[in-house]
């Protein structure tokens, strides 16, 4: 299958790597020069379970995408805040066949998406693999994980399983969700806790679950999230989800672990996707009239903290 | 007349020394050792407004407090959290005619007071006095300010009025008040606001002032402040209030300084006022089923982050 993967950072590097070693004509799209670059040199270069190896991708760079080049499918890996700029820049790769895949961390992206892609060509997913990008045209892929997706376009389930098959063929191990929202809202959960304490606190996960508030705090942010899912038709249940959550604090399994956005913001002061984790339930609260004060503040906190480290 | 200055930090040694220049017989009380013992040796040593001085003020270590020895007024100034324990530990001191007049920080205190001191002997003030302790026995004193005080029992205005002259007399610039609470919550506005913001995003007031979402942090909190007033029957004016707050961000002015819940936490790790700032207005707002999540939220970040500089 002809696959683009429009960004890539470690997890776009991971899909197409996977996919190309599957078999499939896959070209790496991204915005960093010096990646695409060192890629097009020399390979991508990756860790991969302990094992070395280097893979010759096809690469664009994201700026100079500008022949027809139409694929089949195209699997969105940017950061929330450049998936506009991304879906605008690729759009010579788009024809009205071309499948679009989702697997952007947060919520709504398919407001973003519907702009330049007809519905029945959207898919939206999830997954669980991890990856660590450390450094351009390099990547350290560990573990084992999974994807699950769902097509947004009514009637389009079929085609939404062909795409979890051309995935699992490549060992992504991908399967079609019927409640794909589900488990969209359920992680974002997991991101609109973690991330935004953990960054605002200067700690890591296990560090917040210490502290006495933890629970209140998390408690009283997942139930916003809760309570716009609901609004969308998505029932996720308040107490597992805060138990799924909170295991994130044992330190003998991720606790240690700083989030993302605590890397992206505090280590690389780079701005952070809250708008498309709290920020977008405090947009959804405000158009259904659901008060989410908890998010509310939590992405004006990190904004401001963005600000004050001048993050770009 | 004969007052004890219960909490003989930089604002407590300011007010005993203006008393002692005054003509009254002045005791400090104080729970750091170190401190006391300094004063009782050296007496209290001062730079009052460029001017270097040395006064010998009687001192008493709280612990120490044990024989009968009645006060006609007591002026309260520990940290909040200390408050409790002062009073239990200076009950030699009063006598059924003592008056008590707190002048600490925050709101709510009058509950703790309330337990050691009949109603008709509590007072309770603003001041706009500012002080630094530059070590043991040693203070900085410098610029001008006032105090407003207010009975707490009914009939009492005669006395506070009294008590408001014999602070005046030493200059202290004090009022009689028909409105204190007004004051009260005003002033704790400023300090749940730029105490708790500054602290979590590690900043002066300036530099919050800066960040596009400071604003509305600002006047979100502070409307929590207004509505648990309102129900107090206090009637305060949110434009008016955040304007007053936000003149803080002005680095002209006080703007480049941190606040003093910043310089304990952060730069001493030691425990914070927020359960009698932000935290009090959680706690009226449940009694009062005024929903307070600013406020809530505020002061659970900052009890996580005490707990995680393992602040004392």
């Amino acid at each position: 299958m002809k696959i683009a993967i429009a960004g890539a950072g470690a997890m776009g590097s991971r899909f197409g790597l996977m996919l190309h070693q599957g078999g499939n004509d896959v070209t790496l799209i991204d915005g960093w020069k010096e990646h695409i670059e060192t890629i097009r040199k020399h390979g991508l270069s990756a860790n991969l379970n302990g094992q070395e190896l280097t893979a010759q991708l096809k690469v664009e760079l994201q700026s100079e995408v500008n022949l027809q080049n139409e694929m089949e499918l195209i699997i969105l890996f940017t950061k929330a805040m450049q998936l506009d700029k991304m879906l605008s820049d690729i759009q010579p790769m788009l024809s009205e066949n071309t499948k679009v895949l989702c697997l952007l961390n947060g919520i709504g992206h398919e407001d973003i998406i519907e702009k330049y892609v007809p519905m029945k060509n959207i898919f939206i997913g999830n997954t669980m693999w991890t990856a660590g990008l450390e450094g351009p045209g390099r990547v350290k892929l560990f573990g084992d994980g999974s994807v699950e997706l769902q097509n947004l376009g009514e009637g389009e389930e079929e085609t939404a399983k062909e795409i979890a098959q051309v995935l699992t063929n490549s060992g992504l191990n991908a399967q079609y969700s019927d409640n794909i929202r589900y488990s969209i809202y359920r992680k974002a959960c997991v991101n609109g806790t973690m991330n935004g304490l953990c960054t605002i606190l200067d700690t890591n996960m296990a560090g917040l679950g210490e502290t006495s508030p933890a629970h209140e705090m998390v408690a009283a942010i997942i139930k916003e999230f809760v309570s716009v899912a609901q609004y969308e038709g998505v029932e996720l249940d308040l107490e597992e989800v805060v138990a799924h959550v909170e295991s994130c604090f044992n330190p003998d399994t991720i606790g240690l672990h700083y989030p993302s956005m605590y890397q992206d913001l505090i280590k690389n002061h780079r701005m952070t996707e809250i708008d498309y984790i709290n920020g977008a339930v405090s947009r959804k609260g405000r158009k259904y009239s659901i008060p989410t004060p908890y998010c509310d503040f939590l992405a004006q906190l990190i904004h401001s903290k963005e600000e004050i480290l001048e993050a770009h």
